[in-house]
């Protein structure tokens, strides 16, 4: 898919940078493509479930924010991206030491864009797992609008 | 609807404080009721997204919590109950000094319960905006189970 | 809510009227006020999946239908609707002599409507239980755009 | 994915062949393996929604037949599968002569199994767009259970 925005990366970056709750969960931009934006997170104690698994909404934080972030690579510059909803699959209880969110765009329109994330858990470079799987449309605001 | 278990209330506030996450969030159990729970939440600036509103993940986090609590009010004594799958609609930019997720149960089943979340913004007592809406499957984890 | 097209009601019907494939299901509306429209079908022994219910594609299929009507109604004389997403959840057996779809508006925006449906099956004046819930949003079209 | 019943694809059929609705609609089963099965229908003029392309209710018919039936050839001799949920991106106006659902299982459990559908709009050997893509999660009923 090609850019509309050669500042792409930069764009994301910069958004990403200003989401104070990736901090907090202690998220990183892990790949940026056209269309692909992958976010990695190490696993802490404080960010569980009642079982000590990842909590679902630490999953659907990262597959929401790599999925907002892969359809603004594809916007022009200088729009904004919002989530207008999200269905998540959560397929295994979610294990590993470090987290994988990888968004990929499936659809990109002028106003919706359809992405697709994955998250992995991984315990090392061969035990890698589908733990929850995201269907999300995402909106583009070029101007303020009342979506 | 009639709990099966008299100690329904007890085993939610158990469960619910183990899960460090929402320690880490600031959120608290507000209502536990047979099918309903709500789940509160303070803003607080390292739970934004990149306009300062708070972040669907966090939206999200309270929501399902208090989703899967609402059916595990219902849930025989002793059991368990984890996420399947949910669905979120972000229908306004959540914007509040508070944020409450009101979680109830819509049909109850001995594996799987279906449960409706809906997240409002509140800025005091005559100004609470809905800001989304959850569409979830909790399954009930009686013993250990490959779901 | 407020229409802002006092010919909602006339303009839902000319849709309905040319869904070809509401004709074929024998089904029809049955409601329409600002904000709510309801779709009736009997059972036909033609509409089945293997064990003889309702298949989930009709179930699914009039619940679409009545929330995109019920989105039409809030939109602007002229405008077109088209469903962008929905999630359907299937709650029990869609038993029934006859089905009713019940959708409402949730949230109207000027470019997206989010809107919730209840499939009820029915076979009597009391006798009415809900088996499937859907959540959707809806796209208004006044002029052609590719979304 | 290796098939716990070796009579998978006849159980399929059989199935396939009681589902009434797929008969109203021409959807064949055209294609089925472990984990993988599709379903083709050629277009029709009585399938419509307003602006003549196939309604969104056939779309979900074929994805969450041929979804179920992914399902079910992973699943053990005797047993029967039921949609619990789907959700449905539509991700452009469905134009074709024919329409293929091809759903894959990408996770399979004792009781729940998720799959992902596509449908494509197809007008040729060269010319297939994906019109929409679902993402269903199944349940196996081994007895009579209420689920």
């Amino acid at each position: 898919m090609n850019p509309a925005n050669p500042s792409f990366a930069q764009e994301v970056r910069a958004s990403f940078a200003r989401q104070t709750f990736m901090t907090l969960l202690g998220a990183q931009l892990s790949r940026i493509e056209p269309g692909i934006v992958e976010i990695s997170l190490p696993y802490r104690a404080d960010l569980a479930q009642q079982n000590g698994y990842l909590h679902a909404g630490v999953v659907t934080a990262i597959a929401d924010s790599a999925s907002g972030y892969a359809a603004l690579t594809l916007m022009p510059a200088g729009a904004g991206v919002l989530s207008v909803e999200f269905k998540v699959n959560l397929l295994r209880p979610a294990r590993g030491k470090e987290f994988v969110a990888r968004a990929e765009v499936i659809k990109a329109g002028r106003t919706l864009t359809v992405v697709r994330a994955d998250v992995f858990g991984v315990n090392g470079d061969k035990d890698r797992e589908l733990v929850a799987t995201m269907q999300a449309t995402m909106i583009c605001l070029q101007q303020k609008v009342d979506h």
